[in-house]
């Protein structure tokens, strides 16, 4: 398996594409999903080319495990969260959709099931609105 | 939010309570889940106690998420999978059952879905060649 330079994520490290950027550091960035599977949906991806967990380097493997808990504690303040889920998905097989590594880190609250993936796209001004008080707390 | 020793995963760690372990280094154990969504499902946690994501040291977080991806690299070829799953749950509402830092890692095969959490109890025979095999693969 090998790293294709044209995946979206890619696209977005380099400028190319937008996001809805809520945290960055020299290793990790980490945006909003705009088809959300619960309020707050978050992605954080390492900036080095990889694929997935398979073939990540260990330093961008800590950094991207380290930047995940960054969000999920801010998630659990912004979104009032009583728990975060977080997934993980490599190859087709395993639900990868996109083949740049990403953690989707997502706020959860008591009795409300995840949407499906890829199944609802959020409003831009929701959006927006969500990732400038995710940027704040994180920035906090 | 406190972290409570008498979790059945903390027994696990004392010796208190038998597991199907596949690996262990200074700072993490793996051992294979006995109620597995996929065949060859393993945990991974870390030695230092820590209900979840949301409290873990980044050093442990750190080592759970190499010891994770030692992990999938082996499944891929012990269970011939086409890709891996990873879910990491915090809080009740973030789908936790027991309240000591664990990741799952769950070997896919094309066109075949993972059975629902807690629905199927491995027979023990099956669970001890699975992690004869798996533990094999991880030393070699």
């Amino acid at each position: 398996m090998t790293y294709d330079p044209g995946n979206i994520f890619a696209k977005i490290l380099r400028g190319e594409l937008p996001a809805y950027r809520v945290y960055e550091n020299d290793r990790v960035v980490a945006f909003l999903d705009i088809m959300p599977r619960a309020p707050g949906h978050t992605l954080v991806i390492p900036k080095a080319p990889a694929r997935n967990l398979l073939d990540v380097e260990a330093d961008d493997l800590a950094a991207v495990a380290t930047g995940a808990q960054h969000i999920a504690r801010a998630q659990m303040n912004v979104f009032a969260a009583d728990g975060i889920t977080v997934t993980q998905h490599n190859e087709k097989a395993g639900g990868q959709e996109v083949f740049h590594l990403h953690v989707h880190v997502l706020p959860r609250h008591t009795g409300v099931e995840l949407k499906p993936p890829l199944s609802y796209k959020e409003a831009p001004d929701v959006l927006a609105a969500q990732a400038a008080k995710l940027k704040a707390a994180l920035e906090g």
